[in-house]
């Protein structure tokens, strides 16, 4: 069955057949008038989440329209958070808002909860989705990684220049690292449930990757991936992982080699020849501009021929190098999407 | 009197003799409380630039405690958009509020002005500065890249995603074409006036050279600093230049080729082995992380060893990877001048 499954046999490795696998990041949401309408029915973005049957239907929307290789279940990174019993709310225009833990004495009273009893029902939602998904599309499931996540839980939201957490991370070593262990910890435990319910690949999203100085990306970056990688291989074997160290710049290339993960996502700012180079020890995810994709139609369609042309003959995920943004109109995707069925190596 | 000058002779590529030289970005500021003093009795952080009193004083503050060997000019990269008839304002505790230009029509009026003339007192400063400096010391003008002060342009202020700079960019590009060719042209008006006024040295910062895609890096990063560079240079071609392309990440080790800068600034997220690996085609000036140095002196001084001993033997300039944080012990400052003036190769 696994072998219909264009997104796991480049996972694994294989030279794709013709084009390569492809799907986009955060592929449900605003830029689609059926998400918003469900969107609109709902008490907010965690109640979707949390709601098998809305969370399996906004999974399940860009496949009926575009024709991907794989389904990303609709959920968030700051779930894994929410199960350790730190309040997280989404504000409308604010961006997602925690209950700061930005103390040694915050964070020592974190422990690592009953997880898969409270996400019960995004495994629900991840069941049904398995369920309807067809045979030749791959399910994936996703956590951040601990350093991003940690991120939002000491500043308590988003932030521009990590000061907080930053200082926490140097002031307070032990504690930042019970934090991360925690993290870790609640993350392999959602992963393998994701598993469990029916995800056939997960990615780890650090989104903040890039802001830490050397030693200290080792530390909380790159260490707590490994540990991520090594816990869940243990006990998922066969299942690929997908890191996306967004930002990481001059690191990337080692990324993989370092954490262990399967496949590196490689963000917009990465350029071809460094994807190529990157390709010929690693299975390469990406990186079409989001921007790019929402404005200019002809364009994004030319760089995706660029980007396949470039990356022909390497085990390639096609992807956007970043998250797509709500007012892309669906015709620049649909065109993307064409593009990428109708090339030939 | 050159041949005393050890930052001089480093740009020059010439091996250092014994230590590096040394200064740090932002370096007077509001971790000084002599500064902090002359910063209370002024109007507000402009009225400070267009005090030549004001900022020369500031200027040399930092060398009378730390022994530099370069002092840079106070001032502000926005000092270019103000000279454009942009209006800027720095609103405490806010940053810098512009009268956003975000419209085609709006940018079509902008014309290189008479910066000599609207700048004139900032001049006037480095004037001061260069005949109270002593001998062994250079003093550094600046500008900000022209991308990095579009975006200020065009948001009016900082931004998190540069969305509306980007938009623009995408859907305008004569219209942002014409922003950048202003930039560039006021720019270089700029620069020379420094050197005329006694700048022996000029840095670029390209604060946000990290956001965009190839092709547009390629447009509005790389080929506006190669312009500057080049009129520039006709003009002064024996002062050096140094660029700073903060989170270039990949691009950074081809940075100093493909503009035409005399050194290349790397920021802290920059490892050690890529600094050397770049520092055999370029002078490096980077990085120790301004976080590291406020909050951990010991930590402070052992990084700054690490990065003297690995950059030992190329022509290296030691610096922060960023801004100096208003938050840092005046002592830890002090540690690390004195390892560097310590250090043996």
């Amino acid at each position: 069955m696994q072998e219909d499954k264009r997104l796991l046999k480049t996972l694994y490795g294989l030279p794709n057949e013709g084009r390569p696998p492809f799907w986009f990041m955060r592929q449900a949401g605003r830029y689609l008038p059926e998400y918003r309408e469900i969107r609109a029915e709902s008490g907010g973005f965690m109640d979707m989440c949390f709601s098998p049957e809305k969370a399996a239907e906004v999974t399940l929307q860009p496949l009926r329209r575009f024709d991907m290789d794989a389904a990303i279940i609709f959920s968030d990174i700051l779930v894994v958070p929410y199960a350790l019993g730190i309040g997280v709310d989404f504000v409308k225009g604010e961006g997602p808002k925690l209950d700061a833990h930005d103390t040694p004495e915050r964070i020592a009273m974190l422990a690592v909860t009953d997880v898969k009893e409270e996400l019960e029902l995004l495994y629900e939602a991840i069941e049904k989705v398995s369920s309807e998904l067809p045979k030749d599309k791959t399910l994936i499931g996703f956590c951040g990684a601990p350093w991003t996540v940690a991120t939002y839980v000491v500043e308590g939201g988003s932030s521009r220049d990590f000061a907080k957490t930053r200082k926490l991370a140097m002031k307070h070593p032990e504690s930042f690292q019970h934090l991360i262990d925690v993290l870790v910890e609640a993350s392999v435990i959602h992963l393998v449930a994701q598993v469990e319910a029916g995800a056939e690949a997960v990615q780890i999203f650090d989104s903040w990757a890039g802001v830490l100085p050397e030693g200290e990306y080792e530390r909380w970056c790159i260490a707590p991936i490994l540990a991520i990688t090594e816990k869940f291989k243990a006990l998922c074997p066969a299942v690929p992982v997908i890191g996306f160290p967004k930002g990481a710049g001059l690191r990337a290339p080692s990324f993989g080699l370092e954490t262990g993960v399967n496949a590196i996502g490689l963000d917009m700012c990465v350029p071809l020849d460094a994807m190529k180079y990157i390709s010929e020890a690693a299975v390469v995810q990406g990186n079409l501009d989001p921007i790019l994709l929402a404005l200019d139609k002809q364009g994004a369609v030319d760089r995706t021929k660029q980007i396949l042309d470039a990356m022909a003959g390497t085990p390639f995920i096609f992807n956007l190098g970043h998250g797509i943004i709500p007012e892309t109109p669906i015709e620049n995707v649909e065109a993307v999407s064409q593009t990428i069925h109708a090339w030939k190596p």
